[in-house]
């Protein structure tokens, strides 16, 4: 008897287990944070030595490197060294265009899908730009940070866990940069619209919304491989949310004051995507897993929300939705750019002779432009011009570039780091997750592994 | 040891019946949903006899009873036979907006809150409208309707999922009309694009948003007894969903072919109404439990999704939101209203000569306008100017009104019944259950028992 007393303790201490862990808590699906290597110390505020002239091999010549290379062409104290692509033409094309502009021809890298192993292992270069398709960025960056280079890498960076934490764990093992080339905090609006908020106008940024929708039936058929279709047909979830997500985390100081605690998402059925694959192809697909329009709500620890939003396949106008509000003060992009303050925020040199604004309206246009003006961001106010004129989504690959290398030419820490890259990627995975367990919460890892709260907010170092 | 292993048996069974129920199921909150009672049945398409003079009762004249009061006073028909209000003097001015208009003197009813039971039991009254506060309205409308009366409840009219079944059995028992009078589904713009969307100019509309933005700072001392600031300080989650979610729910069909499956929640800390109650009343309150932002993602049954959004705080324009995406088009209401369409739904005749029209920008206005025109809804073309005239949120206040009189007066099904009253008021408490266990799915329950797919379709009877 004894025995069978202590056998039912010991089952009703498992089933008691069970069922009294705290309601909440069991709903959610945990993280799994994997151990810091030993010896390995966080890569925040990195800052390496100054590299006067930046010597930078691109990899991927399809549809975002040419751009990144004519930014490249652009600034000062930059050598390109090496480009790369599978395609011939590709590679031909560049070099032409280096030619063409006085520069002289770089060393290329072409013919497979290996090829680029080449241009990692490069003596003369500081920073490899990646810009092939997204299954193969996180293994060319693993391999050129190994190879001892900076890299740079087009959105998303990175589509699993798996391959976000190797980053980070490269980037903090061999100091290197790891940024993602996340232009969309470039843009202007966006960019005064940080100022605006680094400078308090807004109040605290309660709440914020970002989006990726941008009809792409036009692209289809551009992308090598067909690659960016195929991930959408067997991926669930939001596979390109750093557009949007990367501006409004900027905003609400994330990893650096403020982390992101968990996400949930809800999609739709797929039709669009399908129905272009039939109409296009002819082909009868069945099983697509990304619905055609996908949201994502996000909760951070310090009590502030996130709504993302991606849709490639729905006849609507291109929108980001960029907004965010704050306790002081509300910004929004799409359909129309707008600012409204509380009353006792509006500067009196700003609105004129503007009687009774209030945030029940948005700004007057001449006021908002007023506004604008005064909240330049100081990161661009010397390069502006020269943004607009080499152009690249009206300017803000340019900016993009042009800090990256700047920061590195003097040794500065990027705007952006390896735990950016991280937290605006993890919506890859972390969505597909949630949808399929029905809209579970699903918890964000902390990528600084105990560093979220170091820093006092985002600084542009200048 | 025989004795030993049973139980052993016993406990593992236990066990593992806790731990292998499918994870995606055992993560979402279960509703619960009580058996019809015996000899009920549902209230779908509700139609009651001809009712050619409706009698009305209006209970609770603050502040949306005197505008019920204007429209049913610009309605033939319509016998305005009791005014009930805890406030004497707003009993009076009622009357004397009759008086003064030419009509007799309505009974009057004041003094106390019991004093609304004598007006449920007048013999000579077809129809109780409710505009008491939140927490009165399910109670008042219960007791009307056992007392033989239809009933038309402001907006929430059920604030506790009791409170929503029991409004649900009462109606399928008493044969009454339960009508909720939420007016945004009649406003101009959503009203015209319910039709372009049951005309299929939107193809299948797979995602709404909706939401009720709206600073109440002006408005939150005219709320007798401090009601509405009571409620949110004291609750969690979105306490006003219903005009976001009631044009969405039409446009989707909700219960007619369609129904919402889960939601999940996510809100922000409460930051600007404590601000209020410290600023307005020197309060200092540290347990204000409603956050300043809350947004809501719902699935249905084939695979729609909806966004509801709630901030009464925050300084921003008055937004809805409503915006609809379909698979042909798509809708905007704010900032600024807007269209795009799928290049093979434009109708040349509505195009004029605008070539290369497609779903990457907004309609131009003139294309807007004359769509507008084409597609006004057929239930206001008689009536637009009358409801322009008599006013009340710019007409749609009438609207409503007219139609549910209409429809009583003709024994015709309403616009709205007990069903969609239940839906779009079920977010109030079921948001509350997301939040407070870590936004997890909360299952919303079919409040039809089973009828939800016997309608083709949402129809408004003529």
């Amino acid at each position: 008897m004894k025995k069978i007393a202590s056998v039912l303790i010991a089952c009703l201490i498992l089933i008691g287990c069970n069922t009294q862990a705290p309601k909440e808590e069991s709903r959610i699906i945990k993280a799994v944070v994997p151990e810091r290597p030993s010896g390995q110390t966080d890569v925040l505020s990195l800052a390496t030595d100054p590299i006067p002239t930046v010597r930078v091999a691109f990899i991927g010549m399809g549809m975002r490197g040419p751009t990144h290379l004519n930014s490249a062409m652009n600034i000062p104290g930059v050598e390109i060294v090496a480009i790369c692509d599978i395609l011939e033409k590709n590679v031909e094309k560049a070099n032409k265009r280096l030619e063409d502009k006085g520069f002289p021809k770089a060393q290329g890298f072409s013919g497979d899908t290996a090829v680029w192993r080449q241009v990692t292992e490069l003596p003369n270069v500081d920073l490899v730009v990646i810009s092939t398709d997204w299954k193969s960025h996180a293994e060319i960056a693993l391999k050129a940070m190994n190879d001892g280079k900076h890299v740079a890498i087009e959105v998303p960076a990175a589509m699993t866990m798996e391959e976000i934490w190797d980053l980070i764990n490269a980037s903090e093992k061999t100091r290197k940069h790891c940024m993602m080339l996340e232009n969309c905090v470039y843009d202007f609006f966006e960019l005064t619209t940080l100022n605006m908020v680094q400078q308090g106008l807004l109040g605290e940024v309660i709440h914020g919304e970002g989006a990726y929708i941008h009809g792409l039936q036009p692209y289809w058929k551009s992308y090598w491989n067909n690659w960016r279709m195929d991930w959408n047909r067997t991926h669930r979830g939001d596979p390109y949310p750093t557009h949007g997500l990367g501006p409004v985390c900027q905003a609400m100081n994330i990893h650096r004051g403020d982390k992101m605690n968990y996400l949930v998402s809800v999609d739709t059925k797929a039709i669009g995507n399908p129905a272009y694959l039939k109409e296009q192809m002819g082909e009868d697909v069945t099983d697509f897993r990304a619905g055609d329009h996908t949201s994502t709500l996000i909760s951070t620890e310090k009590g502030k929300s996130i709504l993302i939003e991606h849709n490639v396949t729905s006849p609507r106008p291109y929108s980001r939705m960029y907004q965010l509000t704050g306790t002081k003060g509300f910004a929004n992009k799409y359909p129309s750019e707008g600012y409204a303050l509380d009353k006792a925020e509006i500067d009196p040199e700003v609105a004129g002779n503007h009687e009774n604004l209030n945030a029940h309206s948005f700004l007057p246009k001449e006021v908002k432009d007023a506004l604008m003006e005064k909240y330049r961001h100081p990161i661009v106010k010397d390069i502006e011009e020269k943004a607009k004129t080499v152009g690249g989504h009206g300017g803000m690959d340019y900016v993009m570039f042009y800090r990256m290398i700047y920061c590195m030419q003097n040794g500065l820490p990027l705007d952006m780091d390896v735990y950016d890259l991280a937290e605006w990627c993890c919506l890859v995975p972390l969505t597909e997750l949630s949808l399929d367990n029905n809209s579970a919460p699903v918890e964000i890892p902390d990528f600084t592994r105990g560093g979220w709260n170091k820093l006092d907010g985002l600084k542009f170092a200048q």
